[in-house]
C-alpha cells in the first residue's frame, strides 16, 4: 500500500475501510448478492449535487477494491479541486454487485471529507492576506481522525497536533496541578523530548507573561477578546507564535486574523459536519 | 460486559472506545503523563454549554473505565432527558490523569451523539399527532453505525434496517439488473430468509402499484411530492406500510406526516452533525 | 475479494481460513518444510470416495492460496452438484510445499459442507411435492455459521434468520418475561425496525390463536404432533406462514411437510456432522 | 484467566467465544434487547435429554461470563461425568437477558463437546483390557481443534500431535519427495528439534521394515488388515511403539486391540458430530 | 489499565504480552499443564545475579497476571534502583501453574529492560556535570520500542522523538530530494504542525551555518570528530540545541560530553542488548 | 504469502512487520511525507559495515514491500553467506518515499537476525569436529522468537523446542511438584502426545541414574562441571541424547563438546544481542 492519503497509515486506512464494510455488509447483502449475477460488470459516476471541494475520493477507491480487487475507481478531478453542481467526481467500473455494496459506505466518506475540506476553505477565503494559519483541534470523530486531518489540509487548513503524544499541550488543568505555569514549563522542558515544541493556553495577558518568561515555545489564547488578542500580539512582539482559540466562527474569523496572531484553531472544522451532497449513478 | 448500550454489541464497543483512546494517546500523554502524578486523584463535571438531549454518557462513562478501570461516570441525567444549557450531565471521579487523558475522547462521542439525539427530538415533536414514525437511514458515520443509530433511539426516533444484511430493499439499479419490479420481487422472496420483508423503493404510482401486486410488504416513496405521496397513501390503503424519503427537513416534514404514510426516513439524522457543545471541568 | 461465497462476508471468511491454517501450522510444518524444497512443483486431485452433495470447493481454493498465492484450485465439480464414489471433485496446482500444508484444513472444510449439503438435499427430495420450505436453525457450529448456512443453501435447502439480530423470534421465556403473546408482539412491533418480521414459538392451537390475534408475521409450531399440525394450517388458513420445529427426522418430515406447513426446521442439518468422505491425491 | 481448561490457552478460548457471540448477537438480539429489561434477573438450568459424558460445562460458564460478567454457571457434574437422561448438568445464574443471549452459543459448544466426549468413551470401552491407547488426528473442525481434543481427552482418548508443528509424520507423499523412507528419516533426524519424535507412515511390511532400519520413532500403519497388522506388532516386538490408523470403527476395534498395537487413532471422534441432547430452561 | 508504565499505552503492552505468552504457550503448556495441579499455590522471588539497574519488574507482573489474574508480583525494589548480586527484585504469589508458565517471558522482559536501564545509567555516569542529555535513537527492536524507550528513562537517559510521526529529522536523503536544506526546512516550517521542532543533521560547519540561517529548531552533528563538534558549539553559541550523534561509546563519550553539546544519542543503548542475569526461584 | 521464511508462519510475520511500521510511522512520516513526492523513484543498497553473516533480507524485503507493493529488495547475498566489511548485501528500488520510510525497521531486523546469526557460526566454529549441536533457549525476545531461532539455524545452530506447547522439559520445579523424576516421567509418559519426547533436567548423576531408569527420552545436564559431564556421557553410554546447558561460552565450549555430549544448548545465542553494522544508502 503505497502513500494512498498523506500522513494516514495505509494499515491503519485498510482496517478503517473494512470495518465499515462489515458494519454495512454484516453476513452478506441479501438483496445484492440474491439479485445481481456475481459476473455481472457495471459501471457508475460519482457526481455532486452541490457545489464545494472534492475530498476523499482515494478513499472511496479504497472501499470498492476492498469489496472486490478488480472495481476501479477513477477520480475525474484532484483531491481539493472546487466542484460545480451536477459535477462528475469519479467513474468507478468493474462488478456490479460490487459497487453497488460499496456505494452507501463509499458517499459516506465522500460526504464528509469533503463536507470538511469545503467548510475549511470557506474560512481559509476570510483570513484575506494576513499570515494566519487556520488549523484544527482534536475535536474530531472518534476512529476518522487522520482522514478528517487529512480533510482539513485538503480544504487548505493546516494541522494542530495529532493527539496527546506529539505535542505538548500545558492547559489549565495540568497547570494547577503542577503548581504554576512556570513550573509546569520547567518539568516538561526537563522530560519531553527535545523534537517537541512546549505550547502553554493562557486565558489573560498575566499569564501570557509568565508562559513567555518560562520559555513556552508557543502560546494559546483562549477565549479572548479580539481586543486582548491584539495586545497579545503586541505584547509578544513576535517573539514565539501566537494561537488563537475558542469561539471562532465566519463571523468573527477576519477580525482575529486582523489582531496579528499566527494561528487560528477552529474545532467545528471536524466537529460540525455539513457533509457534501453527492451520489453514485449506475450508467 | 452487560447491556450498556442496547443494541450496541459490547465487544464492539469496546474495541471502538479502545481505536479511539489509541488514535488520541498514541504512545503516551506527554502533556499528563510528566506532570500529574500517577496516584493523583481528581474529580470532573461534564455540563452542557446550550439546551439539547442527552445522549453518550454510558460511552463516556467506558471511556473513562478504559483509561483506568477506577475512574468512575455517575450520570447526573438519563439517557434521553432534555437538558438545559448550564446543567450537569455526570460526574467522574477516579484518577486526574486518567479524567486528563480521557477528556477529549469522552466528549467527542457525548457531544455528537447528544447531538443526534437533539435533532431527532426536535423532528419528531414536528411529526405532531400523526402515525408516521420517523426514522434513519445507512448515511451514517463509518465506524459508529450502532451509536448513531442508538442516539437516534435516545432522541425519540427509529431505525430502518441496521445494514445490507437484515432487509431487503430493492432500488432502481436492483429492479434494472433483475429485468423489473415484479421479477425482482419474485426472486427474492424465493431466496431470503422467511423472516425478512421485502421493500420496494419506487418513483411514481405506476411503480408502487407494481410492487403493490408484485406482493412487496413495504414500499418506499422515493423523492416523491407531497401530493403524489397523499395519492399513494389512499392507492395502499393501508395494506402495506409506506416510507417517505428524499430532501425531507424541518420545513416539509409535518406536511409529509400529514399525508398518512407511516414511516419517514431523514438522512440528515447522521449524516449532518450538530453537535452538543459539552465541557469537562476539574474541581 | 469478489463473491467467492454467495452470503459470506470475504474478510470474515479470510480471517476464519487463516485461523485454521495457523492452528494447523503454529510456527511451521516441521515434515514438510524440512523435506520438501520450497520451488518445487506439484499437482494434486480432490477426489471423494462416496456419493454425494459437493460443497465448499471454493473455500479449499481459499485455503491453498492463503497457504501460497501461486497456488490454485480448479473446481472439476459445481457447487451443489451430485458427485459419485471415486469422482474427481477438484485439481489443485502450485507449490507442491503448499499443496501438503493446506492439505487437511482444505478437506476439513470440504468434508464437514458437502456432508451438511448432502444431508440436505437427502431431506429435500422427502418433501415431495408439497410446498413445504427446508430450513436450518441457530444450532451450527462456534465460527461456522455462515458457512454452513451456505452448505444448507447448496443442499437446496433455505435459511432462517442469521442470528438473534436480523429477526424477531418470541420463544416462551420471552412471553414469560413479557406478561403474555399479546403484549410481546405488541412491545416488539413498536420498536423493531419495520423490515423485520415478528415470529412467535407457540407450543398449542391455543397460543397459535393468540398469535394471530396479535398480528405475528410467522408462527413456529415448535414440537406438535404431525395431527395438531395439520389443525393449525386449518386454522391459519394461509394467513401467515407455519413454521414446524422440532424432533423433525427422515422418518416424519414427509408426514410434517403433507400437513401444509410453510416452513421445516431442522437443527440436525447442521448440528449433527455426518461428513462426505474426500482425500487428496498428489499426482 | 487461569487454567480453565487444560492445554486450551485461555486467550484463544476466550476470542473463540466473543467471535461465536458476535456470530450470533451481531448488532443486538432484537428480540431480547426490546423485550426483557436489562435488570430483570434469572436462573436457568442446563440439562441433558440422552445418556452420554459430559463437556464443556466450562466453556458454556465462559460464554455467559462473556456476556454478561455476573452472570455465572455453576457445574452440577464434573467435567468427563457420564450423566443420564434428564439429568441437571448446570445451573446459570445472573442477568435474565445475558441468559437468553448466551443460551443459543452455550449450548452449540457443549452439545459438540458432550457429544465427542461420548463417543470417545464409548470406543474406549470396546478396547477392553489391551494397552492401546485411542487417539484423536487432525480432521477436527476448523478453529475449534483445541476444544475438540479437550473433549477426547475428557472421554478417556489421548491426542496425536496438535498441528504440523509439535510432531514429525512422514507421509507417502513426503516419502516420494524425498526419495524413500531411509532418507527421510536421515533428513529430519538432522534438521528437527532433538525434542521431537519422528513418525512414519508405512502401508506394508516391507516399509515397516526400512522404516524401522532408518530409526523411526514410531510407525502408522496406515489401512492394514488385523492379519497385518498383528504381523507388524510381532515383526517389531516392542522396540517401537505402533499406530493403528484408517478405516477404524465401533465393529473392528476390539479386534485392532488385540493385535497388539500401541495406538489407535479414529478420525472420526472429531470428524462426525452426534451432539449430546442438551437444553437449558429458565426457571 | 492505569499508568502501570509510564508513556506505554496500555492496551498496546497488554497485546504485546499476550502475544509473547501466546508465542510462548501456544496450545498449552505440556509439562506444567499436565503435572501441576490448577489449584496448587506458589511462591516465588525473582533474584539477579548482577549488579545493576531494575527495569521491567511491572511489565513483569502484568506477565503474570495474564496467565491468571490472582497471580500477582510485589517489586521488591523501585523502577530504576541499583540492585546488587544476589538480591531479591520481586516476589511472585498466586496460582503455581502460572508462576511456571509466565517464568520465562516474564524473565525475558526483566533481563532486556534492565539490561538497557543499566547499560543507560553508565553512561550517564560518564557525562558528569556536563549538561549533556544522553538519548536513545530509533535503533530499537521492532515491537519493543516504548519498553525500550521507558528503560532508557528508567536508567537516567532521555527520549529523542518516537518514531517518525512525531518529530522532524531532515537527513542527506531528504536535503537531496527537496534541493539543499535551506529549502528543505522552508517547505517543511509551512507545512508540519507548529507544535514540531524541526531538526537538521549535518556533516561539517557549512551545512551547520546553512542549516542556522534556514531556522532548523535543533541540528545533529552527525560523526563529527569531537574538534569539530567544539567547533560547531562555538559557532551556534547556544542559540539552538546541538545533538551529537554516531560512533559514541563509553571512550569517548566524555570527551563528546565536554564540547558542550546538548544531547549525545547513542544506538547502541537499545540495538546491543546485555541482559541482566535475573533468575526465578519457587519457595 | 508462499515459504519466505521457513519455519516461520507468514501471517504471523507479516503482522509482526505491520505492527513494527505502524510503531515508527504511526500516522505518516512527517519529513518524508511532506519533502518527497509521492511518485518520485530511488533505488538504493544495504551494505554491512562488519564482517559476519548475513541473515534477514528476506524480512527486509517485506518490510518494504509492505511500505509499498511495488518497491522491491533484491538480496545480492544468500541468507546465511558469510560477508565482508563494506560488502554489498541487497538492492532496494521503487518508491523513493517507500525506501525512506521502511529503512529504519528494515535495519533493526536484519542487523540483530545477522548478529544472532553472526554469533552462531562463531561458536559452531568452536564445536570443531565434535558431534555436539549446537542449540538456542527460550530466552528469546518476545514477539521475534520465530525469527531468532531462524537466525540460529541461518548461522549453523539448531533449535531446541519452540515453546512450552511442542516439547516436555521437566525442571526442579515440575520434579518437586510432583514428587519425584520417576513419578513425573511416569504421569508425564501417560498424558502426553506419543509424537513428543519427555526431556529431563539433572543436576547431578544420581538424578541422571533416575531419569534413565525411569525412561526419559533426553536428559539436561543443568551447570554441571566438563568432569561431571564426561562421567555423564559415559554412565549413558549412548542410550539417549545429553544436552549440556548453562554458564557456556567461547571460553569452554570447546572442553564441553569433547565430553561427548550430544546437544550444547546457549542462552546467550538470542538474549545478548550484538547487532551486525549495516547501513542503507540511497543512490
Amino acid at each position: 500500500m503505497g502513500v494512498i492519503v498523506p500522513l494516514v497509515e495505509p494499515e491503519e486506512l485498510s482496517a478503517l475501510i473494512r470495518r465499515a464494510l462489515r458494519e454495512d455488509l454484516g453476513p452478506g447483502d441479501l438483496t445484492t448478492d440474491w439479485l445481481i449475477p456475481p459476473e455481472a460488470r457495471g459501471r457508475a459516476v460519482i457526481v455532486t449535487r452541490k457545489t464545494g471541494i472534492a475530498c476523499g475520493l482515494n478513499v472511496a477507491g479504497l472501499v470498492f477494491s476492498s469489496v472486490d480487487p478488480g472495481t476501479i475507481l477513477a477520480a475525474s478531478v484532484a483531491e481539493g479541486e472546487r466542484v460545480a453542481e451536477g459535477q462528475e467526481l469519479a467513474r468507478v467500473e468493474g462488478s456490479l454487485a460490487a459497487i453497488l455494496k460499496g456505494e452507501r459506505v463509499a458517499l459516506n466518506f465522500v460526504q464528509r471529507l469533503s463536507g470538511i475540506a469545503t467548510r475549511t476553505a470557506k474560512l481559509v477565503v476570510l483570513l484575506g492576506g494576513t499570515k494566519a494559519r487556520l488549523i484544527d483541534t482534536r475535536k474530531t470523530t472518534p476512529g476518522l481522525r487522520a482522514l478528517e486531518k487529512y480533510a482539513v489540509r485538503v480544504g487548505g487548513g493546516a494541522n494542530h497536533r495529532f493527539g496527546l503524544f506529539d505535542g505538548v499541550l500545558i492547559k489549565d488543568n495540568h497547570i494547577k496541578a503542577a503548581g504554576g505555569i512556570t513550573r509546569a514549563v520547567a518539568l516538561l522542558r526537563a522530560r519531553v523530548p527535545h523534537t517537541v515544541k512546549i505550547e502553554v493556553e493562557v486565558e489573560n495577558l498575566a499569564e501570557l507573561g509568565e508562559a513567555l518568561a518560562a520559555g513556552a515555545d508557543v502560546v494559546m489564547l483562549d477565549n479572548m477578546s479580539v481586543a486582548e488578542m491584539a495586545r497579545a500580539v503586541r505584547l509578544v512582539g513576535g517573539r514565539i507564535p501566537l494561537e488563537a482559540s475558542g469561539g471562532i466562527d465566519d463571523q468573527n474569523i477576519a477580525a482575529v486574523a486582523a489582531t496579528g496572531v499566527d494561528l487560528i484553531s477552529v474545532g467545528a472544522l471536524t466537529h460540525t459536519i455539513q457533509p457534501l451532497d453527492v451520489s453514485l449513478e449506475v450508467l
